[in-house]
């Protein structure tokens, strides 16, 4: 339980994973799909939710993107915790989903690696029936 | 987002999932190391935190059962989330850790792999500084 105890190298890349998280996040918030697409490797994979099949690639993720913004949805993330461990990430948030005539939250756990380019190369997003939440819960 | 339209198998995985996870937090519940290396796999993997090196197989994860009991600590785990996707489980929880003279709470987000024989396979714990929070915080 040395974690106070760091090499500024490691320092560097615990750093370097944070702003890859917080562009992530920052892209869903802003509803910049440049800036989303910026922040996962060319070849990176995404899974949404656990166990079903991945994104591969950027051009995939932005069909993710694309889906997830259908039937004029609009996402907003509320973030509860970063939690950085060398080059992984957990990112706990509620994304507020909005929809005409409705919504609801969804309290997300997303695991990520980091690569050494800074972009995130692994995104696993975690959620299930019991993550939905009233829209103003 | 079919999520409400599961199989049977994959309820009958997703049950045994939750049962491995709740397993694993009962043990520390009630202080039974024998029920935490039955939660676990023979050729188990426990990595806590995540980029520290690997606790390999019941035997090592005994010791770190041990080294986490050790000095008079005690250990109380208080669930916040279970999210279940599948084989995959994330386990959100605050360890109280009591020790002579003071403690603290550790929010911890535990990833969790079940085999098929409903043990975990892989286990990743994920916290870092930020999660240390106080005692009765």
């Amino acid at each position: 339980m040395n974690i106070g105890e760091k090499s500024p190298e490691m320092e560097a890349i615990e750093k370097r994973t944070r702003a890859a998280v917080e562009a992530y996040v920052n892209a869903w918030a802003t509803n910049d799909r440049a800036a989303l697409l910026r922040a996962f490797a060319e070849d990176a994979t995404w899974i949404d939710p656990a166990g079903t099949p991945p994104w591969q690639g950027r051009a995939k993720i932005g069909e993710f993107w694309d889906m997830a913004h259908g039937s004029g949805m609009t996402l907003q993330p509320v973030v509860q915790r970063i939690v950085v461990c060398g080059n992984e990430a957990i990112l706990l948030f509620r994304m507020l989903v909005r929809m005409p005539g409705g919504g609801m939250g969804l309290d997300a756990c997303d695991h990520m690696e980091i690569n050494d380019r800074g972009e995130i190369q692994r995104g696993t997003a975690y959620w299930d029936q019991g993550c939905m939440v009233p829209l103003d819960g």
